[in-house]
């Protein structure tokens, strides 16, 4: 590997976001929340140390693949790392690894948070609380649909935006060329939202931080009760929508805006999604009916808003489902690890490759009585590759392995069982609130400083779709 | 599928039980228990039915796979009905799903009682449900090593008996020819155990009880306490170490015995098992030091009792792991899952099957950065085929697939998400005691009749390795 150029681009990467330090000054301004200082020395920080960076570590050489993993792993930890100095220096968050906790939780669109009053925190933090989630979404649209293909990792190959335009054989320019077109129909659909949330009657500063974080299917919210504050079923059912939205393959908006609407709604991905939301919605209305809401109506809000909240991995409530039946949590638990689609904000294992998984099984069982026969396992109408396949299956493996040990490792650090593998499943899966102590009504900031540091690398293996990060244990990743 | 065959066979198999109904007679003479009667009621309802089915459906064709599949499964479920009969004649239980639940239990090796109080079964009735493990292991170790492979279910062509002898291209003389040998080596392991138990000071039916559910995996003792009855270290250890013997692959012992050693300690699933094995007790040390265990030789004595009990999938107890912290408990879960060797009547995924997953999770890892590396899985100094490697990633997926399914259905019939998950884990991977309300020192009696219902469709599905059961659910598999 060469590290030189490592270095230089995570130089760069820091000049990034020593300007995105600088945008919450406007609303600190505006707010006169004297939180402005705290922005201002950690974009000095940010930026000091990302020029001395770049501009010491000169090369010329073509970033190859090894350099690839190093950089996003490294870059999104990075973030975390300098992403956090504003909560210590504004003094929101007082110990360092709570601010990176709250950091990792924003860049990786998590949504778990140590804060126990968000509503006394100043509206810059806030702002740059929502924001980070925003640019991770960003990030990470990007990344699942540009990158993680030309890495071959977990099978991503499959879910890569298939865009026209240059398809030279450098990287740089097509991968450029693929994020301004997502980001386009991100920040398309972020405005949209902030229009129809305003519409709703919420003011301007919430409804910006909502959309960030919808959009992101982070799940951060500037209030205490989260979405669940404005208790208005207009404000509920806009950003119902708009989570589902949010969990869609971004590369079938620009389809549809092309006019391939029927490469949109033919998506297979999409309509086994469709078909699991709306199951999982009914189901969880079938336990709850009674037990918890008495009206139908009133039922459909809560149970669809939670589901798809959850199963977009965004995280936002408007109900306490550690209330439910123990039949709508397990539901809930599925719908965490499933997650959304590939290539949207979302988390989780996604819908495509548990879509294939179960493909596979069904192969393996029929060729039972059929041993001589020739099934590939399809994917709308085209045959999966096998290394993709393989990829696929070692990837589902490696989930219940790290989700198995990291659960081992929070119920050492004191947590109940129920809690252990809530908090792994809520972070692993980047959805945020989990189950038993860290259930939707509560927060992180009890959990031992161990516990945390275990969660914090839950975040960023899950975010980064696991391999990405575990190939930097690949010991000829780091040889010459 | 050649229906009168498949019936004819059933009907075999029904006269064999009958033949196995009688044996409990001398028992319930000696012991003059009064429960002859049901025993010799339930022999002559199963002759009948089974002389009728054998004499009426007179096929002269062979036997090919699709029969063969359908014979597994539902000669299992024939045996589970009709042995359940001498329960309800000599009113040992009363409901007949209850009955059934416990001969599912019997056959499958499960171990998962409806009983409350057990000493106050008739003996003969006790000697007939340690009876009823002993023959489900006897026919699981030869359905393993022998028809499986044959079948190629889940991958199970890799740990075939690799035994000399005919091998002629007719099934019947080799499977008769491997059966005899591997129980001949049941047989006398049983036989001395139930030496060393004596030795140990306990009677000659509960040694005789105890060695049948002991090499069988399964886990019925005739005693309240269970094993934990006799509070001897000496019988503690001696359990210990036979439910650690009986969950090796059966065909090791043969190759033992022929003077192949190195073929023995140098098999890659049995060091992982006993790695694996001293791994668990020394964590579960770990965590129930001082927490649970003042003395370092109690700690020992009760945490190796219980990690082997779960892990060989017996269930035998001697503490209650349900008051163990959380850590330990998250361990002995695994250890459900994990479960013995493959060829062993233990249950559970078996270590061989997720030794091998871990491999080609490593292969995929280390193929993103050596895209064009050939790199194989292989098993000892053998590399897997592809197929075999197919068919044990389906089965890891089916597997987590059913343990979900199954729980949310638990859930649905009323139980807490842990007691659920625990009755689900341990009916499917054949041990006996879960977590929760079906914990050490519980039963199954207080569940639903529709959770006992999943709970044995669980036990028949693990005990047959998913795949055997679930073909019969392809359309194909019942064409003519």
């Amino acid at each position: 590997m060469n590290l030189i150029l490592t270095f230089r681009l995570l130089g760069g990467l820091l000049l990034f976001l020593a300007v995105a330090l600088l945008l919450p000054l406007p609303c600190s301004y505006y707010y006169a929340d004297g939180a402005g200082l705290a922005f201002v020395l950690s974009a000095l920080i940010c930026s000091g140390i990302g020029a001395g960076l770049f501009f010491s570590c000169r090369s010329n050489k073509d970033l190859s693949l090894r350099e690839g993993f190093a950089i996003v792993t490294l870059g999104w930890s990075a973030f975390a790392l300098f992403g956090a100095l504003p909560y210590l220096f504004s003094g929101a968050i007082s110990s360092p690894l709570d601010a990176v906790f709250e950091t990792m939780s924003g860049f990786t669109t998590t949504g778990a948070t140590i804060l126990t009053d968000i509503e006394i925190v100043p509206e810059s933090v806030l702002f740059w609380r929502a924001l980070t989630q925003w640019l991770g979404g960003m990030g990470f649209i990007v990344l699942s649909l540009a990158i993680l293909p030309l890495m071959g990792v977990g099978g991503m190959q499959l879910f890569k935006a298939e865009m026209p335009g240059p398809t030279a054989d450098r990287l740089k320019p097509r991968i450029q060329d693929t994020a301004k077109l997502l980001w386009g129909i991100y920040v398309m659909l972020t405005a949209t939202l902030i229009v129809l949330l305003m519409f709703g009657g919420m003011n301007f500063f919430d409804a910006l931080c909502h959309a960030f974080t919808t959009l992101a299917t982070g799940g951060f919210s500037p209030r205490n009760a989260s979405a669940g504050a404005y208790n208005s079923a207009y404000i509920d059912g806009i950003i119902t929508l708009f989570m589902f939205l949010a969990a869609i393959n971004f590369s079938l908006y620009y389809l549809a805006l092309r006019g391939r609407l029927r490469d949109f709604y033919r998506n297979e991905e999409l309509r086994i999604y469709l078909a699991l939301v709306i199951s999982i919605i009914l189901l969880v209305m079938w336990a709850n009916h009674g037990a918890v809401y008495a009206s139908i109506l009133e039922n459909l809000r809560y149970s669809a808003f939670q589901v798809v909240s959850i199963i977009s991995t965004t995280g936002f409530g408007t109900a306490d489902y550690a209330q439910w039946p123990a039949a709508s949590q397990l539901l809930l638990f599925f719908a965490m690890v499933v997650g959304g689609c590939a290539g949207s904000t979302a988390g989780g294992i996604k819908v495509a490759r548990l879509l294939l998984l179960f493909k596979h099984a069904q192969v393996q069982v029929y060729r039972l009585i059929h041993p001589r026969a020739v099934r590939l396992v399809k994917l709308g109408c085209k045959p999966v590759d096998r290394d993709v396949m393989h990829s696929i299956l070692g990837f589902f493996a490696v989930w219940m392995g790290v989700f198995f040990f990291a659960t081992l490792l929070m119920t050492a650090s004191g947590l109940d069982l129920i809690s252990a593998a809530g908090s792994v499943v809520a972070t692993l899966g980047v959805v945020g609130p989990g189950f038993g102590s860290v259930g939707p009504v509560e927060n992180y900031a009890h959990i031992a400083p161990f516990g945390k540091s275990v969660l914090i690398a839950c975040m960023l293996l899950g975010r980064l779709e696991l391999f990405t990060v575990l190939v930097l244990f690949v010991p000829s990743l780091w040889h010459k």
